[in-house]
Parts: C-alpha cells; sequence; structure tokens
C-alpha cells in the first residue's frame, strides 16, 4: 500500500517557541518540530517539512497570511495532504484566507498551534500536532483547525481567547 | 452545539501498567487512564468511562472477547462513540470478534493500546489515545485501531509483531 | 534518630517562573516549589517553608538583600539548616550581604536557583535543589552557592554570565 | 582551579533497567548512565566511566561484591572519588564488603542505586545519581550510601524493604 504524503508547513507561533537562557525568555529562534515528529511514531504516511517562517503570528503581516495561503495551497494542488504549524493568535486569520483565495482545495489542509510551548514540562503542543497529523488523513478535502481534541471546517472558526482554544464563530 | 459523547473502554493492556516497586515489575493492577485523560485537553466533548477488566491481553479468554465486543456494541447501539484501550498482543481477536458478531455498529468502536506503557519516560500511549479520541470523531461508523498515527478498518488488521504496530492482513 | 531540620527560604528566580498562557510569558507568579519537592524523595529530613517574596532578581532593591540576609541568619540562630532559593542574577549580592552583616553564622546557608525554569521540559531547577538540600546536610557551619554539581562558598563567589554559572571570584 | 576527578563503576541495579517492547519486560540490557549525565549540568568535575557489570544485585554472586569491592578500592588509591551505581537489594553487601576487606579508603565511596528505573516518568534515579555525585566531593574518606536525600556510612547500614530506602542498623 502506498504511503500517504503529509508535508509540513511551519510558521513559528507559541508551539515552537524555545527559552534563551541569557535573556530568560521564550522566542521563536530555532524549530523544535523535528524533535517532536521524532518523539511520535508515524506508520504509514511520508512526511515533508517546509519552513517557511517562525514568527509570533502577533508580527504576522497582511502578506504573510497570503503567503501562508499560496504554499498550503500549491502543495495540495500537488497532491500533498498539508499540515500548517502556526501560532494560534493569527491562526484563524491565515485559515480565512485560504477559503477567501481559494475556495476548497484539493487535498485537505489542517492548520495546528499550541497554548503552551512544546519546550514546557505541561504542553499541549505533541497532541495537537499529533491530532493534526492523523485528521489531515481523515477529514475530506477542506480548510480546518485540529486541536484540542477537536476538528473545525473554515470559514466560521475564531480563537476564543478567554478559553484558550478554538470555536465556531456564532451564526456560522 | 451539543457536545459529542465518547465513551471508553479500558481492558487493561501494556498502556496501562504500573511499576511495582516492590517486586520490581511492571502489571496491570490501577487504571492510569485518568492521569492520561488529565493531561490532554478536550474540548468538545463528553467523556465516559467503563472499567470492564485491567488484563494483558495474553491473559484474556475467548469470553473475554466476547464480551468487550459485547459492551462496545451495546454502547454504540445507545448512541455512543466508543473508544476501547485493550492490550495490542490480542486485540485484533476483539476486533475482528465485534464485526463477527454485529456486523458494522451505528457508532463508530475505535480500538487502541500502546507498545509502551504510559509510566515509561518514553510513550506511545498518550500518541495512540489521543489519536483514537479523534478519529471516533471523524470516521463512518465500523470498527477501527487507532495508533502510530494510522487508522486502520476491521476486519482484516493484525499485529506484526516485529515491527511492534497494526497492518492490514494480505489479501484484505 | 532525630531528623534534621531545614528550612526553605523562598525569595523567587528562574527557578520558580510559571507560564502564563495569555501573556504568553514566563513570570514570578505563584510558587512551584512544593510541586519540585513532591517529586523528591527526601527521607531523615524535615523541612519547613518560608516565603518570603516572589522576584526576578533583577529587580531586587537593597532591602530585599539584606532582609533576606537578616531572615536566613535569624533561621540558622534557631537551630535550622537553611537554603535560600534565590534568582542567580544578583545570587551572589545576597550571600555576600551575609557574610559582610553577620560573619559565619551557627548553621549552614546554602542559595541555590536555575539558569532554567522547573516549569521546562529540560531544567536545572530539580538538579539544583537535590543538591542544595544534600549540601546543607554536609557541609561546615558557613554561607555557599550549590548548583550544577559544585559547592562554593562566600565570600569570593560571582556569577559567570557567559557560561551560566557560578565561578569563585579571581584573587580569592 | 584543578577539576576534582570522579570515577562511575556501573553495575546495574533498577536505576539502569529498560524496557523490551517484544517481551515487556524492564531488564539490564544497555546502560542510560551516558543519557543520565547528559542530563545532568556537571561544572567542576571530571568524570570517568567503569562499566563493570550490568546485574540486577539479587543475582549477584560473592564473587561480583568482592570484585565490586576490589575495583572501588583500587581506584580510590590512585586519587579518584569513587561512584559505584548498584541494585538495592544487595547494595548494603557490597558496601560492607568494602570496609571488611580494606577499612578506610584514601578517598570517599560513595554508592548509589534507585527504587524506580530512569525509565519511568516518576524516578528517583536522577535525584540518587545528583546526591551521590554531590556527596563524594563533600564527604571525609569512607564507604557510604548516597540515597532520597540522606548519605548513611558504612558499616552499619541496611535496606528498608517496607519503606524502599536505606536506614542504620540498629545497635551501630
Amino acid at each position: 500500500m502506498a504511503k500517504q504524503r503529509i508535508t509540513i508547513i511551519s510558521t513559528g507561533g507559541t508551539i515552537e517557541k524555545t527559552y534563551d537562557e541569557l535573556s530568560g525568555v521564550l522566542a521563536n529562534k530555532v524549530s523544535v518540530l523535528d524533535v517532536m515528529l521524532a518523539s511520535l511514531e508515524l506508520r504509514g504516511v511520508e512526511i515533508s517539512r517546509v519552513s517557511l517562517m517562525n514568527k509570533d503570528s502577533l508580527e504576522m503581516s497582511a502578506y504573510d497570511h497570503t503567503l501562508i495561503a499560496e504554499t498550503a495551497v500549491t502543495l495540495a494542488r500537488a497532491g500533498e495532504s498539508v499540515v500548517v504549524v502556526h501560532g494560534t493568535d493569527r491562526l484563524a486569520e491565515s485559515g480565512e484566507r485560504v477559503v477567501e483565495m481559494f475556495g476548497t482545495p484539493p487535498r485537505p489542509i489542517v492548520f495546528t498551534g499550541a497554548m503552551r510551548p512544546y519546550e514546557l514540562r505541561s504542553t499541549d503542543a505533541l497532541q495537537n500536532l499529533t491530532e493534526a497529523l492523523l485528521a489531515v488523513q481523515l477529514v475530506p478535502p477542506g480548510v480546518y483547525v485540529a486541536m484540542h481534541n477537536q476538528v473545525l471546517a473554515f470559514p466560521g472558526v475564531q480563537k476564543d481567547r478567554g478559553a484558550g482554544t478554538f470555536v465556531r464563530r456564532e451564526g456560522t
């Protein structure tokens, strides 16, 4: 049986923040995605990586959101299932951008992120990456966020900042 | 939006084994499922627990497999999505039993387990439980195993003992 | 055999920083010392806790250093072995202050801290706390820092910011 | 300042047990000491390793205890501070053997072990290794066990199997 192909686009965000001992802060410097992937058992899939940027999503420009959308759709059109690792603050902007610009892509595009960096002892990073990698194999073509044991389809998704998770926008 | 209802049936297996300091061995004594569940962020679902047995699956009898199959299908007929935590050595026997006895259940039944107990520093237990809890929300009614980033449908699944994972049986 | 009495004075610093999901930064808000202590096996000692302050040591005033020195010596005069958990940036100021103000205390006073918060997956916090709790039982009366597998006596200790650890000041 | 030299003699025991997925048991196969050492910050010391054996101490013969004692004392006579990693069940036999055969060695010899393997999520292995590496720098020449935040001198030490730790033998 042919292995399913998944491309992970990394853009930064809390999930990838690492600790700098000298300054004592968490920042997006190096990607820890490879460490996370190495800690998972991934059978039946063939994973490629695209390191697009490494930004706190609060610092993303309109151009960044468009670049992320175009990159994801280009890969989906080439037959890849796509996971996008993204800061949660502006994740919904990138997700909506894909749908606005391109409608339904030919393969699933699943966004994910984390409220607590992988570097922390207690983190949702591995859970969310695990969920995105599985969801992208199971859902029909479309654009989604997978996090905290739920999968929501764009358009109509927003971050609930108080609860620290994603919800459907009312009326959608 | 109504929360999705998931019932987890625990039967034991490697995933739940704990370490006994006095004898120095890993055994199925107390369930660590609640600790695992507490470490995950589970939104949008309502989880119930059924502690059916706590056995190494190598010690399961034909009656045990039937009991597991009957319990899972009874819950699925009551409208529950069902996750079964099971030892991997005989997981496929229980999965096949469900299909033989009852065909396709009205709700998804997803089996999972682990090659390395949750108690270990390096373990696939949380990954597999995460995958089962997500898969049961996404797949159509049927009987499955979710583990190591893949979801396989019964009948026709077996453990590959050398690779330590599940594969499709040849010819199915 | 009577249990040895140790009092831990907590003052904050990197070792105790916790992650705030909403602001996305590590800060001194609640003490995680009790969680650290619960994760260690501590036989033969009776531990008391004094929560004196919870500050990044870069924000400590001259008064803070004096308060820490006076509190530590008061406890040592009452027969307690004393461990002081402290930010590393100004730890040496507090250590030198004890010696300047009070000379050699009647019981050992051992400072410790960490370069990486306990909340991180990879941290020196538990190692350093373990070392301070053991050193305070083994060294003669005096003022010390215990960290990174070495114990250094005040006066004459300084932080080597490049190496991220403590060293003897040249000529002492 | 010259770095202090410490030699670690590994003999096996619970602390070093690793999990074998195929058989599902914890056993002494490969040494995890190097992984443990890499996770600690060790300044001011120069560590050498002697892998003497890798045995559950319940399987040690009289010859094994003698070999451990002779190796430790040979190294101490060569000017090394010595840490011996040992199964706890027969640790006291090896410690007493050193004193019986050689009296007080010229450098400290500190035994340590663990009740729960390093491979477990919750373990006393790193704490005990940390304590042994620090104690061996602070205690006067003699033979000791360092574990669970206490250091006890041979002769006169035994394992309290109910409490899972070491205590002084009554009357010593």
